[in-house]
């Protein structure tokens, strides 16, 4: 596959350990093009999201790969931040006290950096959103016409029909900024989101982290040493022998879409009371007598089934020999 | 079944087409014995609620059952009233212009009414709810001990996994007061609940209609009079070639609960925002990190699944030759 064929991706992350995950598996997918990363709070405070996105990229030996730092706060100021260290250690990497990046973010901000990207490349790009929605709020308040010159915003957020993860009504990404994803929800762009539902049925075996930790290959080494706290967590909130792969996952959507199926409605973020952060699908029949808050806005698509051992064997393929 | 046998059943209702069609099936149900109906908002103001349930216990020939007259507003007043008429018809049972009811209804309030029979036949009481729950909630907050006197509160509401029908997030009697109901829910009594995800899989249809209509029973032809303008709402809101038997699926629950199957979990309800009504069921094995406005509340039994085959054969049974 030549370059020029190839999708040219942004990746707003926050990492993050499935975000490590995803970016390396990004990084061996001939089928796209990484044009950048942007940063974003959530697993991590944005300035460790910004340093664990250029240390990632120099363990891969892809410092060509501009790095731009996203918000440090919600859309609407003030907003206390939820950042999940007690899923991916204080250092966002599984506590494993790596130096500091050689290499610096970009001088543009991330929203302004996907904006021009955006429109340099009209409905060519596609960004992989990996955690809350504020860079992507961002670049629409900045530029009216970025719902249009984008090509697709492929969402990791949401729960539908299944109680979330930070409580039973939300899940993290979404909950990081509820206002800014409403905003994304409901912008008329391009959006496939990925959510909990579809997530939840993507593990990472104890088998397959044996693999990964006995392959030679560099990234597999470098994987296989941050999961341990990530497993953990799992096994003590979930019970799970094994971990999601949500960022792979969402991910490997813009690899290759056929791997996940889909259905399409509205879908509105509540904003406030005990229920903030939920991702609300309206995918009824039924024609409600009076105007709902669901009525005349755009549909987004939203992943309901996924081929789950597809997405581990390229997961482990592009991997444990890298 | 000896009287002393049957189960003590006080139905809370806002009749109502469906309403009307579940209390003459309880009417019919030698398992249970009505023994009061209370009244509230929802398909009609309460006023006129009371006056149709005194109007259906008279054609029903059984004026011996008390009708306690319940709230005329909201737990927390101020709210606007959401009426059904558009579904029921102005006068709740489909515009048929029947004259007013020669009874009246007894001095006691509906939540007074319930706080003492409860008392009167402790843990041996079910309140059948099949409007919004603000009578039960008043009822709970005149006596402490309410949860524990009561012996179930079966209730009609709530959508689970399902989108709702007054918007995609609300089913229309917790819409109705989802103050009361978030009360109701985490109060601790006994409660069990059947909500849209359940109701939408009962439905009467056109052929059944059809058989009713056939029927020379005096309920019989009276319910096939209302039911025209309940059909019509059906066939232009879903779609469908028949009606949901929202509260005769409800009551039924009371008659033989084995007609449906249940999971337990808690159950919280958003009071504000664009989700205001939205039941968040907590039926996730994850333990959360954090403290969430799910942990340590009671949990109540949730329906699941039902024998929709059943319940039109035994609402068909009941309701044809009476």
């Amino acid at each position: 596959m030549g370059k020029a064929e190839r999708k040219k991706v942004i990746i707003d992350t926050d990492p993050g350990i499935d975000d490590a995950m995803a970016i390396f598996v990004a990084l061996n997918s001939p089928e796209i093009e990484v044009i950048g990363l942007t940063t974003i709070y959530g697993n991590v405070y944005t300035e460790l999201a910004t340093k664990n996105a250029l240390h990632l990229l120099e363990i891969a030996g892809r410092t060509d790969i501009p790095v731009a730092e996203g918000s440090h706060v919600t859309i609407l100021k003030g907003t206390k931040l939820r950042i999940a260290d007690f899923v991916h250690g204080s250092d966002g990497l599984g506590n494993q006290n790596f130096p500091p990046p050689k290499g610096k973010a970009i001088d543009e901000s991330a929203a302004t950096f996907i904006v021009e990207k955006a429109k340099q490349f009209a409905g060519e790009v596609t960004v992989v959103a990996l955690g809350p929605l504020t860079n992507i709020a961002l670049a629409m308040e900045l530029d009216p016409e970025f719902s249009k010159t984008i090509g697709q915003i492929i969402i990791l957020g949401g729960a539908f029909s299944v109680n979330g993860n930070v409580n039973p009504a939300a899940e993290a990404n979404i909950f990081g900024d509820p206002d800014a994803a409403d905003i994304v929800f409901t912008s008329g762009a391009d959006i496939l989101t990925v959510g909990l539902n579809v997530t939840h049925q993507v593990i990472f075996t104890d088998a397959d982290f044996e693999k990964l930790t006995q392959s030679k290959g560099k990234l597999a080494q470098y994987l296989s040493n941050i999961l341990g706290i990530y497993f953990s967590y799992h096994h003590d909130a979930y019970g799970t022998q094994g971990v999601y792969l949500h960022d792979p996952t969402a991910l490997l959507a813009a690899v290759d879409p056929s791997l996940l199926t889909y259905t399409e409605g509205v879908i509105r973020v509540q904003t406030s009371g005990i229920t903030r952060g939920m991702t609300v699908l309206d995918n009824t029949r039924k024609t409600y007598g009076e105007v709902t808050e669901w009525s005349n806005k755009p549909t987004v698509k939203i992943a309901v089934t996924v081929d789950a051992p597809a997405i581990l064997r390229i997961v482990m393929e592009r991997l444990v020999n890298s």
